[in-house]
């Protein structure tokens, strides 16, 4: 399967030493979204959503392993139960901001991620499609919440 | 970009004719997710997690308009601000439930996409990570919860 960029991410973090490590913990961090001139009549109506998902490609990402040990953990954990940029299909999923939507660039907040990941796909977040009930995390209970307090090093090539 | 399936996702849907339109519509439909042999130490500690998005490839799709009259929804709106099948990308982003991971085989509930539809990724979900907060839904105001109400039907092909 192949797939192109629709676009460009632009962002703070030239690296990922200190970068925050999920969405939740980039509260008020401000980035652009620069979608190609060929798509930019897909973006009608977006600005009524104030929260979206980017699909985009971990372009800075080479090579993966099964297990290994997260941010927020120091055990060894089983890849698709966690976040890592490293993966089979370097496929990275945030739900942002969107403060504004002029031609065809974006406003966002709450980047967490790299400066010029190219873009794939844009979906408007809708809690009452994705809302689900009675949810457990796993290796994450009791972690998850510290997401704010850390940032990302360089375990992740 | 190249991407390659790392699994499949078996469903009871063998056409977008009467399928559900979004996976908080698909209460209950169970189906299954089968990753190949060579990923299957990467589903390590899955079995914590209650929900869990699945990335995948809408493989039956074809072509794309840049506005689209979507379910919910009877006038022209911007393909990225809908959840349409017909992208740029064909990449598809659902949450289901996780009832059961044993092997490589992953039992699912909430399945909201066709039979044998490729499978690109797996990441815990995680409320801590996502939960935006005063969200805006443009034009799904007063009708995203309506998506239980409504099935697909033949207008994306």
């Amino acid at each position: 399967m192949e797939f192109e960029p629709i676009g460009l991410i632009r962002t703070p973090f030239n690296s990922r030493e200190d970068m925050p490590i999920q969405s939740r913990a980039a509260s008020g961090i401000k980035g652009t979204v620069e979608i190609l001139d060929k798509y930019k009549e897909g973006l009608a109506d977006l600005s009524g959503f104030s929260h979206i998902y980017l699909i985009y490609f971990f372009h800075r990402s080479e090579g993966y392993k099964l297990k290994v040990k997260p941010f927020l953990e120091d055990e060894l954990r089983g890849l698709f139960a966690t976040r890592a940029p490293n993966r089979p299909n370097m496929i990275g999923l945030s739900i942002v901001k969107l403060t504004e939507t002029k031609d065809n660039t974006l406003r966002i907040e709450n980047c967490d991620m790299l400066d010029g990941t190219p873009l794939l796909d844009i979906k408007p977040y809708v809690p009452d499609f994705e809302k689900p009930e009675s949810v457990r995390i796993g290796w994450l209970e009791g972690k998850s919440g510290r997401a704010e307090e850390h940032r990302s090093d360089g375990r992740f090539k």
